[in-house]
């Protein structure tokens, strides 16, 4: 237990005048002073900490914020900056600390400072990159940002792509360009919409593809029945000749085709689907290829993982989350598209008060005809300025050194008698179980022993479901190892925590 | 021209390990120097401006960045946090300043230095509010931001609510919850698509409504054909007598009616539709109703101004825009419902990975059911802390600030020979038109002049489609007043300027 004391701790006096403007003379000066301080904040409340996460249960957790903030979070009346202070160390003491080499659950890094700090930017100055005069210095640099992702990927000179909220955004957005590229065949569906739409459409993807895709069909109207699960291989990754054989099966009077999405770096596996293979497939049967990188766009940046997205640049539509493998805060996802004129059947738009035609023949254009958000942060400054300081080199080098640990946590599992490799390593991830002495017990231990270190705030590894010993959905552990400061004795370390909680819940003790 | 030569310029030397990650100790003590260089080089880009864009046309500012990034911004090798400070200078000299006074365009607010540098808190930590253990404090002050705003827009208990990623992601899921709520009666549309929906959704909106209902409906593949514009009064309000009517037009056999969106705050005018009539219509019709309070919500925390709003908690959900009228930088746009349930059939999901039941009996649940997004930066970090410091009262005042310029604006143009009162204030808008001596040239004149303004970097002016003179849609002017550090002589000096513009426009003399 390393909370201090029973509550959140409140610091400090009030700095500044809390109704400054950030871009004002007086406003940056004193923000400056401010982050500073917010920084010394967290500072200290990381200080006690013991683990990844503060040794508190849920419910812990609530009683200590409902005693910081009796009242809310939405008084009537300020407090001034000293509650910013607070809320900054309150923060610090019982957030995920992802900085910590014991946080291996999620595909969410430890962001970058030099990114963290570029990040005020945005916030400074408030720019929005749908309209010109609304962040005109925002929007060039948004537009380089993307032509350089474009390069990497193997796209040409046609290529464009914008900024997202999210990799399910993204998602979302290529498979409603897809939904209108094949609508467009049978009728104008952006203004009639679906009902009359008649066939039934079809999305094809791995059985392992994130569950965004589903979600986006349910969204997008085709319903989540659309998606048709393509079986896998040994290594987790889409069977190419199952996908062919599931295209050759389609109706064309009743069914309607509207992508196959490949997806470069599974959420549990880091498995990237065969992309030149896929690519053929689809293009056979002319059906659009939507590549869900969100987790394997990383290799873009690295020598020795960049061959895993060959093929990548045949895809008509990309999604890369650079808020996961370039060690960015979220967010930062990119939707890239092979065509840039993809975009336009489907966000394409003019609008008298943002951009119309006469402006945009004057030059004074946004990137509002990308995106399906209006107003939208600037949060491709943060993304060059970790590119100009960092270089694609230093990106490469951080995925490079998290799959060397996932390596070697691959060999101390495959080596400890009381765990089971369940996927070897592709980009960062070790999918295992902890081995039960009761076989029939592994799902309750395996969750169970989770919690505790939960519990303990020791260490955060993830979880997953995957096959078991009958081939029915069972309880797994996973390590997603994105801290590149991580030594292999912390993987060690974080092993035997792993190992210590399984035997404590096996024998019963107390969390 | 204000530009300092020919270049953006680049400043000082490199600082940190470009490699620390921000919540390291080492990181989050060279995060905190960093941001404040950052601010320096700010507020020296800033310095040397004389308005509030830069004197440069969109093809010198593409030159002037081609020329600072010869090599684009993704290049292989970095080049230290001293291109950090390069980014954040020229950032500085060329972004809107939307601190100047005379930066009256977009509902796009200078933002709070308090809001920005808590913001850091969102960068420092990547928490995410997906789940509990990707950001389990970041989680519990989402739910308690909402839950305060909330009780301000009168909702009850059962009521909850999600931040998004801006009023057009809000507006979308809005509609999506209405949609699958009006499916539900007919089968099940979020497996089966709209295929099948065999009925014509309809929703309705005045024709003053935010363009992302049209596009929320083409996205949700209800067709933009199914928006049913309600006319207006001659303060811009949706007509409820004729709400009413439309609705008893409805053919139950072949048209299913999805949703009413009322507008409280629209884009251009600042116009609230009758709240309490449009509920009472839309209950007896037995109709969802959403209010898109993107603009107005700012109202709730005014005493002055929340009159406007009252029947706002008889909505079945609200967007709200807290990057507008409670001047946060993007995002932090919040949706709410009545019911919370209401999000359940959407967006409510169990993943393996994410949220399993026995977690969620454990307690370790966080907010993924209620959001569209996976991964969700802690946005409500900064909002809270912004409340915490200034109170909704500190808030409120800003807005009751800009609302008197605005009606100090709204006096002056009327008293002003070559100006147009066009639309009077109801929030902090006022549309207007400069009055060409050729009332046959006011279009160009009008679009001309802004331009002009924008090329000479002095002053940063809206602009819409209004009913001419004719009746027909004709260029006019806005200021959408959102600084209230600005002062009633700012406002006067900018409408000379627009008037100078106008003259010179007409006199047909060079930029």
């Amino acid at each position: 237990m390393t909370m201090p004391g029973s509550a959140l701790s409140a610091p400090a006096s009030p700095l500044l005048d809390p109704g400054l403007l950030a871009a004002a003379p007086t406003g940056l000066a004193e923000l400056g002073r401010l982050v500073h301080e917010i920084a010394r904040e967290c500072a200290d409340g990381l200080r006690g900490r013991g683990g990844p996460l503060p040794a508190l249960s849920p419910e812990d957790l609530t009683g200590l914020v409902d005693a910081q903030f009796p009242d809310g979070v939405v008084p009537r009346n300020g407090a001034g900056t000293g509650a910013v202070l607070a809320l900054a160390r309150a923060c610090a003491q019982t957030t995920v600390d992802l900085a910590d080499p014991r946080a291996a659950a999620h595909l969410q890094p430890p962001s970058l400072a030099v990114a963290a700090a570029a990040d005020v930017l945005a916030g400074i100055f408030n720019a929005s990159v749908d309209t010109w005069d609304s962040g005109p210095y925002a929007v060039e640099i948004e537009r380089r940002l993307v032509k350089g992702i474009c390069g990497l990927a193997g796209y040409g000179p046609e290529s464009g792509g914008v900024l997202t909220s999210g990799g399910s955004a993204s998602n979302l957005q290529a498979l409603l360009v897809a939904r209108d590229a094949a609508a467009a065949k049978l009728r104008d569906v952006r203004s009639g919409g679906l009902a009359g739409f008649g066939q039934e459409p079809l999305v094809f993807c791995s059985e392992l593809a994130h569950f965004s895709v589903a979600r986006a069909c349910a969204v997008l109207g085709l319903g989540e029945d659309a998606v048709r699960t393509v079986p896998v291989d040994g290594r987790h990754r889409m069977r190419p000749e199952a996908l062919d054989a599931m295209l050759r099966r389609v109706d064309p009077d009743t069914q309607l085709p509207v992508a196959v999405v490949a997806t470069a770096g599974t959420t549990d596996y880091g498995s990237v689907d065969p992309l030149p293979e896929v690519a053929a497939v689809a293009r056979e049967h002319g059906v659009r290829l939507h590549v869900d990188a969100a987790y394997g766009c990383g290799a873009l940046f690295s020598d020795r993982l960049r061959p895993l997205l060959d093929g990548i640049g045949e895809a008509d539509t990309i999604t890369l989350d650079l808020h996961k493998t370039a060690w960015q805060p979220a967010a930062a996802s990119v939707l890239l598209a092979r065509d840039a004129a993809d975009f336009a059947p489907t966000t394409g738009l003019r609008v008298a008060y943002l951009n119309p035609d006469d402006d945009g023949e004057a030059g004074y254009d946004g990137l509002l005809g990308l995106s399906l958000q209006t107003t939208r942060r600037a949060d491709a400054l943060k993304v060059a300025a970790t590119f100009l300081a960092l270089g694609t080199d230093g990106i490469g080098a951080m995925l490079d050194a998290c799959h060397d640990l996932a390596r070697h946590a691959e060999r101390a599992i495959a080596a400890h008698p009381r765990l089971a490799l369940t996927a070897g390593v592709t980009l960062s991830t070790v999918v295992f179980r902890y081995v039960a002495g009761d076989p029939s017990a592994s799902d309750h231990v395996n969750g169970e022993l989770r919690r505790r270190l939960l519990r303990a705030g020791a260490a955060l590894v993830g979880r997953t479901d995957a096959p078991g010993d009958d081939g029915r959905p069972a309880v797994h552990l996973k390590l997603t190892l994105l801290n590149p400061q991580t030594r292999t004795t912390d993987v060690d370390g974080l092993l035997d925590a792993v190992v210590r909680a399984g035997r404590a819940v096996e024998e019963g003790s107390a969390a």
